[in-house]
């Protein structure tokens, strides 16, 4: 039996866009001979869906969907992602579902049993988990269907109490279809190829996964699709980052096709920031971006990220200079601008700074000059920029990198503006890391823009360092409390003072307010702000 | 036997404080005679304390509090709300728990079986749903113990599978025990008194019911922890909006003591928004706030609730007229600042317009005025608030209110600053309805304010019906919209324009990015913008 694995970016709720892909891509398989073609985990709806869901509209939009792609399966038969209703009188009204459709009709649907409900997962918040698992026959061939989460309870410390797979088995299944909506982070990928690894050595068939591709604002999708033999061979794999078809004869069991590089770490989160730049202003209708060019690193990044994703003509640069400025901060930017070939221009915000200092001045009086002043420059920067977003029509990248995000090293309404933060996620030393990676080939990023001392510029001969410790120092610290989620004694256990660590976890859990109100961040760690990180604002844990 | 219920307001994490208060409610009820003392779900931790729970040494804290309560109660029982660890290989690492405490030690444990997930909730994302339930016998009285979600699937639509209570009632309780975590909305006063009342005719036994008092950013809690008869009377009622603690002697089961008066929806919505203002400011140790007053119905009502909720000194209020402004904006402001003696500064925004105007002229030379123009007004007045903000210590706060909020009808970084908004979930139809209330006894907001058009006033002769629909026909569209989740077919049905209908659900659709950066909102409605409805920002539904 041929088997097609369809790997579609779709778009949330963009029900035309969605149907006529997995339509097209329907056409496109059976052209080529398929018998089956394999769609992504929530297909027709796109992934996530979030409230929507909570829609009866929506939900019968999906069901029109489902319909209409039903009619196209002749001569060849679909498994599409899509919600399905529970009938029974008890439990939530929908189940997350893979549609076994066939010659104009719904053969089957399998429900998925497992719900993940962590970090960015909210499933049980709308589904029912599925209690029953059965297997499907079709062409004499037993397939056993399953939804994601479903084959991922596999490691040391089992979070769900049953195992669709465990069930299935009994059944003596073939072939495993797996329809994922998985998203990207730095490390997914070999956690994804460990995990169908695990599962076709455990129940000794093969595995075909199909995952989304795309980005879905704060979500990223890889894609990764791919078939594994019993024995955990990758027989073919879809490309990283792109839509892509591939067809598996499932009598062959042996020709290894095609398998992803292992990429290293910095070459995967520059893609998947490139598409979710790129993504973000395609799903939105936008075509340009603006930010602001400091002469920093990560503006710099953040812009060579950007004419990547949109061309270097449609991502246009401010250079707010004040009076804290250093020279080589327009030179080191004018110097990127000319390497990328990507168009700026010039304003001063002293005016403007000046107009605010004369207007608040009777009311500070006694005051000194301090963090305000530092603010209003940031904030009358945003200003500006914001002003260009809403003439003509660009979105704002916004340049904060998650080190800052973190302990709060930023001002609300000032640098923390704007429609996506690209680096949110990406801890300062691992900008360093990005820089070298854009630069591998040839210098695109000043070498100056990489060496200097980081600085806000907001007063004379600033440098982060003033307020913050260094970033090689910084970092693992805010590693090991956000991403590994350590008590402050295990993390001082580990060598760093406990003053240190006490003032950094404080700074982290105090700036919760600034975060509330932050863009949405690409995430490319197992756990980025955002929707996978709640926390109270009035907590008071280790603040 | 003599049950004390102890109605408190806890602080997320503040394991210091929280432990305190339920260690002197002990004592207290101790001196009153109670034999039992009752707190709330999660009461050791506060709630909610969302990924807190998924650091380690936050359960750790919360065990040790547990041992440090559980040492007080000599001669006296407890039960108190904390999490607790699955011991099992299997399934999530925590239940939310209910243990009874008593001689020093821990005498049962009863884990949660219904795990809310829906609107504000989350608690899949923590807990093991516990699938078996025991009644506990204290001095011959058998209790049936269960927490808030556990009696609460009494509807048509039944969301779970199992009903705790159906379990426990063949072992014959006496008397059911509901700790909860029950926020406020303006209906949940009526519901909660219905729901308790299903369970007690259901079962033919009392029930002792204790919630959480007091605000935690935008989940409010009013309390009305009860005893309600197994015949459905409401013996004894702690008051809203208020820490109490009320004792009741289980062998009467007639005298009726005390029951809230039925407020109505405008006297509940105050009083919760004015402990949502008091609690956030005084568990962020903040005592003073700064809002920019316009002269509209808004920002006055803001005023008004912040001035009960921190003294009229603690509110400063900054009129930043501009060459749009009428006279009446600022007379009508002075007016109500005398009203309530509150103090003021006046600052013009127009030096910094005309720098920015200036600054950017060179760039906008062939572009006409249009909503830039407008924008750079509302983003210089948030610079000076912020700025006062920074400079004092003072908490800006949010003036907006729901209709805004869903349509879009506010400026990013402009008047949408703030830390805490106040009317975010509050539709403009509501707000006079508010302030009428406010205005009860005698004229605190004058008249004039209240019958002015609404106007933005940031350009020339500008009202809001030039951009939206009259309020009284737009809230209605998004009441059904928002909270009734209604299809745009279902609004049509009711008698509202296809085109109008089409238009104000586009406009709520496509400003969702705008919201995702609103500051958190007081939440007092069943359907509030923030934690408790979630939608992509990318989505293409109704947009």
């Amino acid at each position: 039996m041929k088997i097609a694995l369809a790997q579609l970016n779709f778009h949330i709720g963009n029900f035309e866009n969605n149907t006529g892909k997995i339509i097209d891509a329907i056409r496109q398989a059976k052209v080529a001979g398929a018998d089956l073609v394999v769609f992504a985990e929530l297909a027709v709806s796109g992934y996530p869906p979030r409230d929507f869901l909570e829609f009866h509209d929506f939900i019968r939009l999906c069901h029109e969907s489902i319909e209409k792609i039903s009619i196209e399966c002749r001569g060849i038969a679909a498994i599409v992602g899509a919600p399905s209703i529970n009938k029974a009188p008890e439990g939530k009204n929908l189940f997350n579902s893979a549609w076994f459709l066939h010659e104009g009709s719904v053969v089957s649907v399998h429900h998925k049993g497992l719900l993940p409900n962590y970090d960015v997962f909210d499933e049980y918040r709308y589904f029912e988990p599925a209690r029953e698992f059965s297997t499907v026959d079709y062409k004499g061939i037993r397939l056993a269907i399953t939804v994601c989460e479903d084959i991922w309870d596999v490691g040391e410390d089992l979070m769900y109490t049953v195992q669709p797979m465990d069930v299935m088995s009994g059944e003596n299944p073939d072939i495993m279809i797996n329809i994922a909506a998985s998203p990207f982070d730095y490390g997914h990928a070999a956690r994804r190829k460990d995990v169908l690894r695990r599962n076709v050595l455990r129940y000794g068939i093969p595995i075909v996964y199909v995952n989304h591709t795309g980005a879905q604002t704060e979500l990223l999708f890889d894609g990764g699709s791919m078939v594994m033999a019993s024995d955990g061979r990758v027989l073919n794999e879809c490309p990283y980052f792109a839509e892509d078809m591939l067809i598996w004869d499932s009598s062959d069991q042996h020709q290894q096709l095609r398998e992803n590089d292992h990429a290293n770490k910095y070459a995967l989160i520059h893609d998947a920031l490139v598409m979710g730049i790129r993504n973000y202003f395609s799903k939105l209708g936008f075509k340009q971006a603006i930010l602001g060019l400091s002469g920093g690193i990560d503006s710099a990044l953040t812009l060579v990220l950007a004419c990547e994703a949109l061309g270097e003509e449609n991502v246009i640069s401010l250079l707010l200079p004040s009076r804290y400025s250093s020279n080589h901060s327009i030179d080191d930017s004018l110097l990127l601008l000319k390497n990328l070939g990507s168009p700026h221009h010039i304003l001063s915000i002293e005016d403007g700074f000046a107009a605010m200092e004369s207007t608040l001045m009777p009311h500070f009086t006694d005051r000194k000059p301090d963090l305000t002043e530092e603010n209003i420059q940031a904030r009358l920067r945003a200003v500006l920029l914001m002003a260009f977003s809403n003439k003509f029509g660009y979105i704002l990248l916004n340049t904060s990198n998650k080190s800052e995000a973190a302990v709060g090293y930023g001002t609300l309404y000032g640098d923390m503006c704007g429609g996506i933060s690209v680096l949110g996620d990406v801890y300062k030393t691992e900008v360093y890391k990005l820089a070298e990676y854009i630069n591998r080939k040839r210098e695109i990023i000043p070498k100056n823009i990489i060496s200097k001392a980081p600085s806000a510029e907001l007063r004379h001969d600033q440098k982060d360092s003033d307020s913050l410790p260094e970033y090689d120092m910084l970092d693992p610290i805010l590693f090991e409390y956000i991403e590994q989620k350590k008590s402050p004694a295990q993390i001082i256990s580990m060598g760093f003072s406990e003053d240190l660590v006490r003032r950094i976890l404080k700074l982290v859990n105090t700036n919760e307010y600034k975060r509330y109100q932050s863009p949405p961040i690409l995430r490319v760690s197992p756990k980025a702000f955002g929707m996978g990180r709640r926390m109270p604002i009035v907590g008071k844990y280790l603040s």
